[in-house]
C-alpha cells in the first residue's frame, strides 16, 4: 500500500457496489450477443494531460466481472500522463472488456480528474511559496471517500482529515456552543494528543486561539492581506491553514501571503473528471 | 416515490455509507466537546441560483444519528431556488447537527448541482427545438447511480439506461464482434420486446440500422449538419440520439437539427456543486 | 459472461449468503467426524431429463468452503441432460465435499428444475407457433432474481422485466389513477426510448393502447379465440404478448392464435426441482 | 416472536434485498406515471385453499418502501385461509402499493405454498398414525431458509437441522469415511449433549446404529415394509425418522409403519405457490 | 474443516470486518513512510505458554491487505507452544507487514488466550474425572462467535449451543411462563429429535425433570456435595452438566462429583490474551 | 453523541451482527415454547462494583427482536454502580425478554468491564501523579473498536489512535526502513497537521526524535526510573506517553515519574466482564 494507493479494502468494496448497479438483474443484454469466443485487446488512452489515478480500481472492476481478464499498466497512480499516451492495457473475452469498460473509466476518469485538480493547485500555490501545501476536505463524494483522498495524495496533495475521528477542528458553528479558549482546554483533557484546530475569521479570536494553546488554526474567508497578517502575528508558532472560496486564480497570493496550508473543497467535489478512453486495438 | 425521487431503500444504504465513513471509530472528537444539553435550530441556505435534489438523503443523514432531529423542508426536489433562500430547516442537539452537517450538505449539494446543471442543457435545448429531451448516461459516480439518476430527473432531464440489463445499446465496440444486421436480429431474438438502439457513426451504418430494425439510433460525434441530414434520412422512423462532446453552447444547434434525445455524460461526472450551506439561527 | 450464465457477482454474493445459513457458527458436525485426510471425488448425477443450469453456483460453493476442491464438468448451462448422465465431478478433502454437497445441489436442482420446466413451456410453444417466444415474470424467488432469470434463459425462454425500472408495463391496478392514453403518453414523456407496454383485457382496451402509441401489448386472461382476435386487430403492428393461466396444456393454443410472447409466472415460482445427486464415486 | 413466525431480523434482511432487487436503480418507471396525490386501499385476497405464512415479509415489504403505508391483517401465519377470502388490508399512495405489490405477493404466496403442501403432508402422516411428524430437511431456497422453515411450522410441520451446526446427522456419504460405530463414539466424544442421528439403508447398519448408541435413526429409502420391520427391531429405544421419496400418496403408509418423523425435502424446494392476489377496493 | 479451526466463510467476514474498522479511510499513515521497495521476513513469537489458535484468521488479515504476502505456519490451531518459540513466518512488502501486524495479533492473542484458558479448565477437570467435559457457553464476545467456539475447541473443550436454534435449554426464567412438565412435553412436541436440557436448582426440579423425559439437566450453582447427590439421584440416566461460578480451583472437585459437562462462561468472556508477538528477522 | 457512547450507527451494526449469530435461523426453539400472552419486567442488576458502559447496545439488541420491548435506565454509560443495585428494566413479552437477555448482557458485561477496569488503571494512574491520564491502544476485540473505545472513555480513559488513518505512530519495527530523522521528516511533508509520536527505546533514541521535532514521544518497556530521567530530558516540550507491561500496581510509579499519558493494552483486550444479570421483577 504505498503512499496514493487507497487501501485494498476500499478498492474491493467500491468496485463490487459499482458493479453491481451498472450491471443489473440480467447482466450485460449488449455483450451476450457477442459470440463467446471472441477475445480482444483494449487499450487505455488518456484524451487529456492529466495526472492518473484510480487504476487499481480499474483493474479490479474486470477481476470482478471475469478474472481471466488480464490487465497491465505502463503508468501508476501519481504518474503525469498526456493526451494521445496509452496508460495501459486490457485483454480476455471481448464481451468481459465491454461489459467492465463503463465501470473501470468512470473511475479512472473521476479519479484521475481529482488527481489533475489538485496538480493544478499544488503548483499555483508553489508558485506562491515553495513549502505551501494543499489540503482537501472532508466535501467528498459520499461513499468514495478513500478513493478520493488517495487520488489528492497522488496528484500532490496532503489530506485533511480522513473522518471526524481523526482530530479536532473547532469551527464557528462549534462556537454557538462554547468558547475558544474551553473549547482547546477540553479538547486538550478529552482528546490528548490530537491536533487542536481552531478556525479564526477574526485577528481577535486568532489571539485567542494562540493563548488557548492550539496546534494549528484555520483561517476562513479573509482576503490574502488579512491572511498575511494573521501570518505575522501566529509568528511561525503554529502552521496556518487557510480556506474559503480560494481558487486557481488567488491561490498563489494567499501562499505567498504565508498560509501554510490551504484547503480547497472543489478538489473533491468539483473536479472534471479527466477524459480517458478505452479503444479495441486487436 | 414520486418521479424525482430516487427509491427509499437507495437513500438509506448511501447515507448509512456515508455516515460511516465520515463519522469514523470514536466518533465526532469536536463535537464531543459541545455541552451535552445544548439544542439548536439552523436552515439550509442557498448560496447559488439552481434546482434542489438530495433533500431525502440530507435528512436521513440526521435521522440516522440521532433520531430527535427535527428536519423541515421548505422545497423539493426539483424546484426552484435562488440564491438566499432558506429551503429548510434542522433542528435538536447542536451536537448531532453539527456532527451531520458535512454530510448532509455533500448529499445536497452533489445532487442539486447536477440537478442544477441538468436544467441548464434542457432549457439550452428547447431553445433549439420545443420537444428534444436530455438525457443522461452511465458515467455516473461509482455507487450513487440511483441518487444522481434522481437528481437528473429532478433538473428536468430523462434517464438512459439504469444499467446494462435495462435494454440494448449496440456500440462501436460492440462492432468489433458482429454487424449492426446481426446485432439487432440476436437481440430482438434473445432479449424480445425491448428497445434496440444502435451507434451510428457514418450514414451508410444509419441506413443498416434503419433496415436491420432497429428501434432507436444514437449519432456519436457529429456535427449538427451531420445530425440533420441523418434526421431527414431517418424520416420520423424511430427516435434519434444524439451524443459526444454536446455543450451547452452547442447543444441548441443539435436540438435544432432535429434529435429527440441528447446525452450528455457531464451531467453525472462533472456537476459543480450547487453552494448550500447550514446555518445556525438559533 | 455467455448469455445463460448469470453475473458472477450475483453468483458470488448468492452464495456466500446460502453457505453462511447453511454452515451456522460451529460448522459442519457432522463433516468434522471424518479424518482430516481422508479424500474423495463425487460426480454430479442427474436422476431425470432436464436442462443444466446452476453450474457456476455449485462450484462457487465449494470454492468457497475450500480452495482447494477441484470442481470439473462435463456439461454447461443449458445443455440438455438425461437420467443417469455425469454432468461434473468434484475432488478434494472428503469434509469439504461433504459440507459443501447440500448448498451446491440446493441451487442445482432449484435452476436446473427452473430450465427444465422453461424448456418444457418452449417446447410446446413451438409447436403451436415457431416464433412464439416463451417469458418469465417478476415472480421469481426473492433474493435470487439474478440466477433465476439466467435458469430462464439456459431453458430457452427469454426474459421479461428485470427489475421495474427496464421499462413500462402499464396494468389494470395502474389504471385507477389514469386512463390508457394517459399512461402512454406520460411515459413516453417521462421515460424516453423504453419500451411503454399496456395490459389490455378488452378488445376496448386494446383499440385505445394502439391508439395511444403503446410499444407492446399484453393479453391478460384471455381464451385462445380472443387472443387470436386481438391479434388479429394488431395485425402485426407490435408484440402482442399472452399472460394468464397459461399451462403446458394450453400454451400451444395460445401460440397458435398468435401470440409473440407468453409470460409464464410458474417457470420460476413453481417449477419443481430436478433431481441431481452427488454420488462418491473415489 | 412466536412459533410459527421467522426472526424479525430475517425478515428485515430478505425484504431489503428482495426490494433491492426488485426496484432496480431508477424506481418504479410505471407507478411514476401516477399522480402523486393518488391513494388507496388494497386487499390481499386468497384465490386457493391453504395455510397462511409470510405475513410479516408482506408487511415489511410495504413499509420499507414508504413508511406511511397501513397494513392490516385478519389473519395470521399459520391460519386455514379459504379461497376467495380476503386476509389482510393494505392502504396508502397507490404508486407505493403497485410498487410494493409483487414483492409482498412474492413473499407470501410461495411460503404460504410451503406452509399448505406441509399442512397437506402432516394431514395425511396423521390419517397413517396420530403422532408421526412431518420434518422438513435443508433442501430450503438458498437465502430463505429461516421463512421456508417458518413456514413450515406454519403448516403443521417440525424442523429438521437448521445448519450443519445444530446436530450430527451420519449419512452414507459420511461413513466412506469411518463405521458407524467410530462416528457415533467420536460425534458423542467431540459433540457432547447433541442429538446423533443415523442414516441406516439396512437393517444391518440399523443394528450397529443401536449398538453404537445413537440417538436416532433415519431409514432411508425404504418401503413402508421394511419401516415397519425397523420399527419392530428398534422398539420404541429411539425416534425413527423416515426420508426418501416420500410421497402425499404414500406418507400414510409409512406413518402407519411406525416412523416418528417422516422428512420430506419437497416440502421447501418444489411447493407449488397458494395463489395470493392484491385487489385495489378503493 | 477440520474440527478446531472456524468455517472459512466466517474468517473472511471478520477479518475483512476488522481491517476495516483498523485501516481506515486514509490507510496506514506511519507505514506509507516506509520505502516502497522494502521487504522484510518478521516471524510470529510467543511470548507465553499456552495453546495455539487463530491462525487462519493471522493468515487473512494479511492476504487480505496484500496478496503478494506469504504466511507460512510451523504450529497448527490445537498445538501446544511454548515461550520463545516461533509459531509461524510472514514475508512480503514491510508496509504491508506493518500495517497487518495488529490485526493479525490482535485475532491470534484473543483466540489462543481462549484455547489456553479451556486447556486449563480441562486439565483441571480431567484430574477430578477422567471423562469430565469442559463446555463452553453463549457467552461469547458480540460478533465472534464462530471463531471463540472453535478456539474453546483448539483448547480441547467442547462447544455448548451455537445459537438459540441448536437445542432447547429451558432456565429458570422460562419456568415464569410454564412448569418443567410442560415445558419439556412443549419441546418434545414442536422440536421433536432435539436434546431438551433443563435447569435444576433443587434436587425437586430434577426429580420433574427427569420424570418429563428430559435428556440432559442443568446443575447451576450447587456445590460439589450437592451435585454428587444429584448425580447419583440420576443414575446415569442421562448426561448431567454443571455451571454456576466454577473456577480452575473448584471444577475439579465438580468433575470428581460425577459432572459429565461442566460449562465456563469465561472461557469466552474472560480469557486473559496469550502474548504473541511478530518479530522482524530479515 | 455524547462522549462515552459509540456512534449510532457502530451500534445499529454490532448488534444485528450479534443478534444474528446468536438467534440463527430457526430462532430461539425455547422461548417458543412460552405462551405468547406471557409478559414480564425485569431488572438489570449488577452483581459486583463498576462503571457502567454498553447500554445502548443492551437497549438495541431487545429493539431489534421485538419494537415493542420498553428498555428504561437508572443509570448511563460513565456511571459508578455497585453491587446489587439495579440500572435498568426492561419489560415486554417474557419469550422476547429470554430471547434477547444473552445478547444484551454480553455487551453490557464486556462494556462494562472494560469501563470498570478503565477507571481502575485510572484512579491508580492519579494517585502517581494528578494529570496523566491513561489511554487505550489498538488491542481490541476485532469488529468492536468503536464500542470498546467508548467504553474506555466511559471508565475515564482517553482514546489512542483509532484507526492507522488517524496520525503517525513510529515504532521499533518502522525503523528497520528508515531513521527517526527520516520519519519524522516524512511524516510532516506527507501528513501535515498531525500527530507525530515516535516510539524511543533509549534515550538516545529519544534524543534524535526531539531533535527531529517529534510532536510526542513513547516510552516502551522502560522503568519508571528510566521513564523520570526521559521526562527531565523531554522537560516539557512534548507529551511523554509510556506503555509496555503497565499492570495496576506499577501505573503509580509510571504516572510519578512524569508520564503524560500511559497506554494499556489490557483495557481493551483483557478485561474480566463486570457481572450484571437480568432478572424477572413481574
Amino acid at each position: 500500500m504505498n503512499r496514493p494507493h487507497p487501501p485494498r479494502v476500499a478498492v474491493i468494496e467500491a468496485v463490487a457496489r459499482a458493479l453491481a448497479e451498472d450491471i443489473g438483474p440480467l447482466g450485460d443484454l449488449t455483450a451476450s450477443l457477442i459470440p463467446a469466443d471472441a477475445v480482444a485487446t483494449a487499450a487505455f488512452v488518456v484524451r487529456g494531460d492529466g495526472i492518473l489515478a484510480g487504476t487499481a480500481c480499474a483493474a479490479e472492476s474486470f477481476h470482478q466481472i471475469d478474472r481471466t481478464v488480464k490487465v497491465e499498466w505502463a503508468n501508476d497512480d501519481g504518474d503525469t500522463i498526456v493526451a494521445g499516451s496509452v496508460i495501459g492495457r486490457v485483454s480476455g473475452p471481448l464481451a468481459s472488456l465491454l461489459t467492465g469498460e463503463r465501470t473501470a473509466l468512470n473511475f479512472l476518469q473521476h479519479l484521475a480528474g481529482i488527481a489533475t485538480l489538485t496538480s493544478r493547485y499544488v503548483r499555483a500555490a508553489r508558485a506562491g511559496r515553495r513549502s505551501t501545501q494543499v489540503w482537501d476536505t472532508r466535501k467528498t463524494t459520499p461513499g468514495l471517500r478513500a478513493l478520493e483522498k488517495a487520488a489528492v495524495r497522488a496528484g500532490g496533495g496532503a489530506n485533511h482529515r480522513g473522518s471526524l475521528s481523526d482530530f479536532i477542528l473547532v469551527k464557528d458553528n462549534h462556537l454557538a456552543g462554547l468558547s475558544i479558549t474551553d473549547a482547546v482546554a477540553r479538547a486538550r483533557s478529552m482528546w490528548p494528543g490530537r491536533t487542536v484546530e481552531v478556525e479564526c475569521d477574526t485577528l481577535a479570536q486568532l489571539h485567542e486561539a494562540l493563548a488557548a494553546g492550539a496546534s494549528m488554526v484555520l483561517l476562513d474567508n479573509m482576503t490574502p492581506v488579512e491572511v498575511a497578517e494573521a501570518v505575522q502575528l501566529v509568528g511561525g508558532r503554529l502552521p496556518v491553514e487557510v480556506s474559503g472560496g480560494v481558487t486557481l486564480d488567488t491561490i498563489g497570493a494567499y501562499a505567498a501571503a504565508g498560509a501554510d496550508l490551504i484547503s480547497v473543497g472543489g478538489l473533491t467535489n468539483s473536479a472534471p473528471v479527466l477524459d480517458i478512453g478505452l479503444d479495441l486495438i486487436d
